[in-house]
């Protein structure tokens, strides 16, 4: 178990009608507010109306047209606001909620980087499941899938305690189990809710402390593809990661062990069979269950080739400390599964 | 999933030499500070000698001899040492460190009573899992024992999430993993490390957010226990919790099914039998692993008879909700518990 520090002193406020509380939280910090938005969906659901309606009397400021791989011109953008009107108050109505991590793309060098201040963390998050009712089929499983992702970069890290790989299975049940009821009914909120809440846990790190991190393999491959070809990023991660299992497997057969104990546990695969078989077939339930949830399985889908793989498996390597992931893996590595991918 | 609202600000410090950041934390606050104790073991183990080397230059104030259950005379003193002396900093080398709750009891009344508040919550933990090395074989049973009564009373609670019993059960199988090391090798750094962090994280809230909480019936009925005759909380637990277990299967038969999905995750007995005698067999892992614990397991063996059960069973179930709780207790059902108990 290693030496850690933990903080994570965000207010969630969970539910229907926690909104009804807004005004009383935003006095606490004053009355000059910015509110952030992406492409106009919080019109179409009716919060744009009701965040008007609760913070009358309030000077609102506005920041729209987000792009779901955010840009450094609305970061840019964002502060010019700040500071012209010295604005006390970020109203972001999307985002990362409970912790301190922000990804932002520069189209013009084709980076997409993480960034992680407690500046950035939010004071408060208010999070009603019915809010993501109207996120299309595709979405619920690109998002699904990134919560996954999230917990798989976890579990497959250098060093794990016990109690983080049993936290961390705990999480992917949940998210399996839940995962495909909201992409099949939208409005189910018990799905709704426990993925929105698990999506909050799955980033905030209470799930693995203690343990010995390392690069975020598929996170900083498919950072790359977001970078370059404005991929979906749960879209993204849904092609590489089986084929990161498989090639990590092959580079260092000792994983066999881990993936097994995930097939097992996580995918209920029987403990009766040869160990190598069992992770070969979690490998294959992973990419079952991301095709299932309706999501591309490869890049060809997408409309992308092979020509910035150089580029990318470069950048990947040195922006993202691949290197000292569960599996060490370098540029040709990199490469190589994104070779794969295809 | 019920609507919830949480915060733990806490910032915690795990680790070995972590206690070295103590002047820069305590800076913050003020230089004014009062030192909180029970019978002197930070003595024994050093912590004290650390503190007052840590914190020259400081005023160091102390409240020394808090019991084990703590006292109202003891928090009367602190109140009396924090006015006189205008304190800035409790520093309490005993107590919650990651949630907001106390319990202090009254000798005079043959009150327990529990208490919730923000303002109890501390604002930094350090936690060094060696500092629990000296802690004796008997005192590490009750301790887990404790641990492992708040994931039961979570787990068996009026409505969970999907995602709190797959979190508590994982929580559930940490316990019981590290209990018995800890108890053989007290100087295990990852078994008293786990045990540690997951003492925090059972009583913190995270675990079953979005439930729907109830009385918790054994620490209702056991804060009785010691009220009355201070026994050791833990061992209160382990000699309360197996009856409790059959006195509600018992009253509500249809509990059997929940009983054996915690036979079946935690203890790993298997799904094939039949669910009551998975629900039997549930309840005596429970009772055989507190005793192989070494535990007490009878009131009789603490010289604890019958005489008070009236009043103690009245006063459980006003003063903590049992008739709310998963199976809802009355005053007849606690007193026939404790009859089971002797």
């Amino acid at each position: 178990m290693e030496n850690f520090e933990y903080q994570a002193g965000t207010k969630v406020l969970f539910g229907k009608d926690q909104i009804s509380k807004l005004p009383e939280i935003v006095k606490k910090y004053g009355s000059k507010i910015l509110l952030c938005y992406g492409g106009g969906s919080i019109k179409r659901i009716g919060i744009y109306d009701d965040i008007n309606h609760l913070l009358e009397g309030c000077e609102l400021y506005e920041l729209a047209n987000i792009a779901p791989n955010p840009k450094i011109e609305s970061v840019e953008a964002g502060v010019k606001i700040c500071r012209e009107h010295n604005i006390d108050v970020i109203l972001a109505a999307t985002g990362s909620e409970y912790d301190a991590g922000a990804v932002i793309s520069n189209t013009a060098t084709n980076e997409k980087l993480g960034y992680d201040s407690e500046y950035v963390r939010p004071k408060v998050s208010i999070l009603n499941p019915e809010y993501t009712y109207s996120v299309s089929a595709k979405q619920t499983a690109a998002g699904s899938i990134d919560i996954i992702s999230h917990l798989l970069e976890q579990y497959f890290a250098p060093h794990n305690t016990y109690m983080a790989d049993q936290l961390l299975t705990a999480s992917l049940r949940t998210a399996i189990h839940y995962a495909p009821v909201a992409v099949k009914e939208p409005e189910n909120y018990e799905a709704r809710g426990q993925l929105m809440w698990l999506s909050s846990l799955a980033c905030n790190g209470i799930l693995s402390t203690g343990c010995q991190y390392g690069g975020w393999s598929c996170h900083g491959i498919e950072h790359e593809l977001s970078a370059f070809y404005d991929v979906t990023h749960g879209i993204g991660l849904a092609i590489i990661t089986p084929r990161w299992m498989r090639y990590i497997l092959s580079k260092n057969p000792a994983t066999a062990s881990r993936f097994a104990q995930y097939g097992i546990d996580v995918f209920g695969i029987s403990a009766e069979l040869d160990t190598n078989e069992i992770a070969d077939k979690a490998i294959d339930a992973t990419e079952n269950f991301f095709m299932t949830l309706g999501s591309p399985m490869s890049l060809s889908e997408l409309g992308i080739g092979t020509e910035h793989f150089d580029e990318m498996a470069e950048h990947a390597v040195e922006a993202n400390w691949l290197s000292y992931a569960y599996v060490p893996l370098d540029k040709n590595d990199v490469k190589e599964i994104l070779n794969m991918c295809i």
